[in-house]
C-alpha cells in the first residue's frame, strides 16, 4: 500500500477510537480535559504500548502532532455535541469496527518488521487494536468491555493472524491486508448485528 | 540552572507528591507496602512513563535511590504521623503544587533536549506533572481525580507550553524555566482557592 | 544455574501465575478471551514492565510463544474445569508461592546483569514477583491484593536482598538464588499459614 493510504486509515480510525472514549469520559462526567485525555488514550495507547514493547521510541503518537490533534478534535466534538454523537450509535461502533481492523493489521505488520515471530506479531497485532479500549476503561475504573462483551478480540486475532500467514507465505502485502482487515471488519461487524458473544466459565457463579 | 538547584527541586517534588500518595493509600486501608509502593508510585510515575516513551531507560528514578529513599520518607511519616499529615492540608496542597510545577516544566524540557518538537514536548511535560496522580488513583480502582477536579492539568500545560515557547524564541533556559515553573503554581493555586473548574458536558446525565 | 534448569523454573511461576490470573478473570465472569488476557498478563506483566524499564526490548515473554502456550494452556484448565481449580486452592497457593520467589530471584538477577544498583535490583526484583498480580487486578477495577493483604511483597523483597546481597559479597550465583528463592518462599507459605499481615495505618478509619 502507499504510505499516504495507510496515513489516512490511521487517522481515520483514530478518530473512531477517540470518539469511543470521548463517550466513556462524557458518561464519567470527566471535565474537558479528562474528556481530551481518554479520546487520545483510547485513540493511541495500544499503539504506544506496542512501540515501546518494540523498543520503537519515542512512538508516532507522541512524535507527531497530527493524532493529537485528530484525537482532540474527536473530543471538542463529542463534549460540545454530545447528544449527536451518541444518536449516532451506528456511525460510531461502524468507525470503531474500521478502527479496529485497520489496527490490527497494521499491528501485525508492524510488530513482524520489527523481526517479531509469528505469535508475537499476532499479540501485538491483537494488542494494537484492543489496548486503547482497555486502556480506556481503566482510567474510568470499569473493567475493560474487550474482556466481556461480544467477539471484539477475536475478530483483531482473524485479522492480524491473515497478515501473519500471508507474510509466512511470501504473498503480496497489500491484498493481504486488506483481506485481513476485511476479515476483521466482518467479523466485528456480523457480532454486533447478531449479538455473538464469547463463551463464559460456567464456574464464575451468577452475574 | 545549576544541576543541583535542579536536584534540589526535583526531590521537593518528589516528597510531595509522594505524601499524596501516602495519604490515598492510608484511606483505602492498604497495608505499609502498599503505603510505599503509592508514595513511591505517586512520585516517580510520570517520569518514568515519559522516560519510557523516550526510550531513556533505565528511568533515572529506578537507577538512583534516593527517589525511593525520599518518597519513602514520606510514606513512612504518612503512615506512622497520618492524622498530623491530614491536618497539614495546606502545607500538602502546597508543596503538591510545587511537585506539580515543577515536574511539568522539568518534564517539557527533557523532552525538548530528547528532540521532541513543540506538542510532543507539552504533552511529556503534562504527562510528568500529572502522570504519578493518574497512576496512583488506578491503583485504589478509583477514576484518577485529575480528569475530573479543580484545574490541575491546564495549570501543567501553561508550565510547559512557557517552557516550550521560550525554547522555540531561543530566550535563555533558567528564566524561562523558573517563569513556566511559578505561571503553573499561580494558576493551580488559585484554582484551589477559588474552586476553579474546567466545564463538564452537559450530556452526562445526573452527576 | 543451567539455563535449562531456569527455563523449566521460569515456565512452572508462568502457569502458577497464570493459573491465579484465570481465576480471578473466571471470578468476574470475562469471556474466554479475557480469561486468556489475565492469565498471560498475571503470568508476564511483571517481567515485561521490568524488561521495558530496563530497555530490554522486545520482552522475552512476547518474542517466545511458549509462554503464552503455558499460559493459555493455564487459562483453558481453569475456564473449563474452574470447579476443580478452585478445589485444589492449596496446590494453587503452593505453586504461586513458587512463582513468586522463582521471579522475585530472577528479576533482580537480571536488574544485576543489567547494571543496576543494588536498590534498583530489589526493586525490580519485586516487581517481577508482584508486578503480574497488580495489573491482573487492575484490569478487573479492583485494589491489587498485594498492596493489602498477608505478607507478599516482603518474601519477594527479601529473595531479591540475599540476591543482591550475595552479589554484592561475591558469593557463587546458583547457591544464592536458589537460597534467596527459597527464603522468599518460606515466608510466603508460613505468612499464608499462619496469617501474618503487615500492619495498617490506624489513620485510615474504618475498614
Amino acid at each position: 500500500m502507499t504510505s499516504t493510504f495507510v496515513a489516512i486509515i490511521d487517522f481515520v480510525g483514530t478518530f473512531a477510537f477517540a470518539i469511543s472514549g470521548a463517550l466513556v469520559a462524557v458518561r464519567h462526567r470527566l471535565d474537558l480535559f479528562g474528556v481530551l485525555v481518554l479520546a487520545f488514550a483510547a485513540a493511541t495507547a495500544g499503539g504506544i504500548i506496542r512501540d515501546v514493547l518494540l523498543g520503537a521510541t519515542p512512538p508516532v503518537s507522541v512524535l507527531d502532532w497530527r493524532y493529537l490533534a485528530v484525537s482532540s478534535t474527536a473530543g471538542l466534538l463529542t463534549f460540545y455535541r454530545h447528544e449527536q454523537v451518541e444518536r449516532m450509535r451506528n456511525p460510531v461502533q461502524l468507525s470503531d469496527a474500521v478502527g479496529l481492523s485497520l489496527f490490527a493489521v497494521l499491528g501485525a505488520d508492524k510488530a513482524l518488521d520489527a523481526g517479531l515471530g509469528p505469535t508475537g506479531a499476532i499479540m501485538l497485532g491483537i494488542l494494537s487494536g484492543v489496548g486503547g479500549g482497555i486502556v480506556r476503561d481503566v482510567l474510568v475504573a470499569q473493567v475493560p468491555s474487550v474482556l466481556q462483551r461480544e467477539l471484539y478480540a477475536i475478530a483483531a486475532f482473524v485479522g492480524a493472524t491473515v497478515v501473519v500467514a500471508g507474510d509466512a507465505l511470501d504473498l503480496p502485502p497489500t491484498p493481504v491486508t486488506v483481506g485481513g482487515a476485511t476479515a476483521c471488519f466482518v467479523i466485528r461487524w456480523l457480532a454486533i448485528r447478531r449479538g455473538w458473544r464469547l463463551p463464559v466459565s460456567r464456574g464464575g457463579g451468577p452475574a
